[in-house]
């Protein structure tokens, strides 16, 4: 398998997209091809010591970068020469299997969408992360790529979240949720009534019904449906609330000397804690529902975290689920 | 001051409700009467041994209990007689200054929209809780009244969040922030971007521009304002993921004798943390917009929090706030 990487994507790179890379390569059996400006990345590996394993990643060449600061719209426009379009276009064109990259978000969707195109019957690609919850993982979708959504998105950005968890995250059977105000299904808006109608009529999914905000971290369900606007607020709400706890449990913890004996006696259990609730160890979220796998990488990752995105990039193009979502998307659309 | 209270809204209607009425009438200097079944509140008072306390409150008698499950309608249908419904036509007919209850938040809602009645020029009234931040306090509003809005609507419940930070909490000049997907005016839909221009434009307030939801636990603004679907979404996230951390806090605090000891160590400081972020200790969020005070107590409050609330009624109602409300809705209006 051959994943290809964006060398010049995210708040660490190159130097640490090449280290997990080099790391990629050496524990999962993956081939890398980077994309971006080849004397740089050279430049990089020398300084990195990873010259020996940067010579068995092929490079793509391209002379721009697209920044966090871009319009999503640039990889198609004005940063078509980006490291970021260039590993999408050299994905559509089958130079490689998966496309990874820590870059901003909006222009990935954009990418995945116009270059490599949606699988036939996909209304809109969709940024789904997973976040930790109690005992687990839940999958939030849409996390941010759809502002403005229709009833039948929400019902396949359940179908494709379905399969993605069971396929790639093992979970048997997973129980998709409605993000809504109330557990009754006449609550919500007009979006979230007919939303509820669709996946409750769905026979390839087991739909639990509504899901309440407090009842997400505490294994409520393991798909939480919502559209981009909403989804956006939570993830960036649940990641939020969580680091301002863990900061202020560290504030205790190290405020005077009995805490901080205190501290040193559970250190461990609490950095087990810390890194169970901390979304960007899992590396990063896929983007489902284009013709090819294309997944986030955490803005921040460094090369622990931009490998673990990759062995999560791997199993996501193992997994096949890219024809289960056509198969479904494909039966609704003739069904 | 005398405070209209629902002698039966809330999971612990109503000796908890009854014993927190004893201690606000004690401590806060205001007057009780409390809407319900009379023989049964008696009873109630008789067994928590209150008597004494209960004879000074008057009576509002009522025959019905509106329960959470029931529609928020009901409480202007088919239950007119429950001591909501009592209770608010009590204060609209000037038998009281302020009305409290713990019931069913929809029917409050709804009883404060139609039996109050809204403030001339108010569009909708707005379920405010205000959450705990690092080192304070935020407004989130709408928290769930409204879950279609329209952008002045947004306008509105950031002139009233302001009013009621300002006046109530004693936040000077206060940070009015737009819940949306990105800090640039033209994110979100179209909705926010709508919102950004009026907020962008009103001199009435001191408007930060978005806010994302990352920021909000770490002193993003002082009221947040949002649609009341996005809003009530977070406002139950927030208190999920607060209290699926502190869960998971105390299962590494408890395990094991090493940590054990540790946990007694640090136990006074992790209460107080614990508390500060437990938003039922706020006691809970007023409804603002009606042309009296109308103050939503937490559904699981027990007897110190429905005296805290008390205490913020009481509050909300000497700010005076509801005619800064009619002034600045009305100058919009004229403006």
């Amino acid at each position: 398998m051959r994943i290809i990487v964006d060398g010049f994507g995210g708040d660490h790179a190159p130097g640490e997209v090449l280290l997990g890379c080099a790391q990629a390569m050496e524990e999962l059996g993956v081939n890398i091809a980077l994309a971006g400006d080849k004397a740089k990345l050279e430049a990089s590996a020398r300084e990195l010591g990873i010259t020996a394993q940067f010579s068995k990643m092929e490079v793509l060449p391209s002379t721009q970068v697209l920044s966090m600061e871009d319009e999503p719209t640039s990889v198609i426009k004005e940063k078509s020469g980006s490291s970021m379009a260039v590993g999408l276009r050299a994905l559509a064109d089958g130079k490689g299997d998966a496309f990874a990259s820590a870059g901003n978000s909006g222009a990935l969707v954009v990418g995945a969408t116009t270059i490599v195109k949606r699988i036939k019957g996909v209304k809109r690609v969709t940024f789904a992360p997973v976040l930790p919850k109690a005992g687990g993982f839940f999958m939030l979708t849409d996390g941010g790529a759809n502002v403005d959504c229709r009833p039948e998105m929400l019902l396949q950005f359940g179908l494709m979240g379905s399969v993605y968890m069971e396929k790639v995250m093992g979970i048997r059977n997973p129980r998709v949720g409605l993000c809504n105000v109330g557990s009754e299904s006449h609550k919500g808006d007009e979006l979230r009534r007919h939303a509820h109608a669709l996946l409750s009529q769905c026979p390839d999914i087991r739909f639990v019904g509504n899901i309440e905000g407090r009842d997400l971290p505490y294994d409520g369900c393991d798909v939480a449906v919502t559209d981009g606007f909403t989804g956006n607020m939570m993830l960036k709400l649940y990641e939020g609330v969580a680091l301002a706890l863990m900061d202020q449990i560290k504030g205790v913890l190290t405020s005077g000397l009995k805490n901080k004996l205190a501290a040193a006696m559970v250190y461990n259990d609490m950095k087990a804690l810390k890194k169970h609730m901390d979304y960007n160890e899992y590396g990063g979220a896929p983007i489902m529902g284009a013709q090819k796998p294309v997944f986030k990488i955490h803005g921040s990752a460094k090369a622990s975290t931009v490998k673990n995105a990759l062995r999560l990039t791997r199993d996501f193009t193992q997994s096949g689920i890219l024809e289960d979502i056509a198969g479904a998307v494909g039966k609704k659309e003739n069904g």
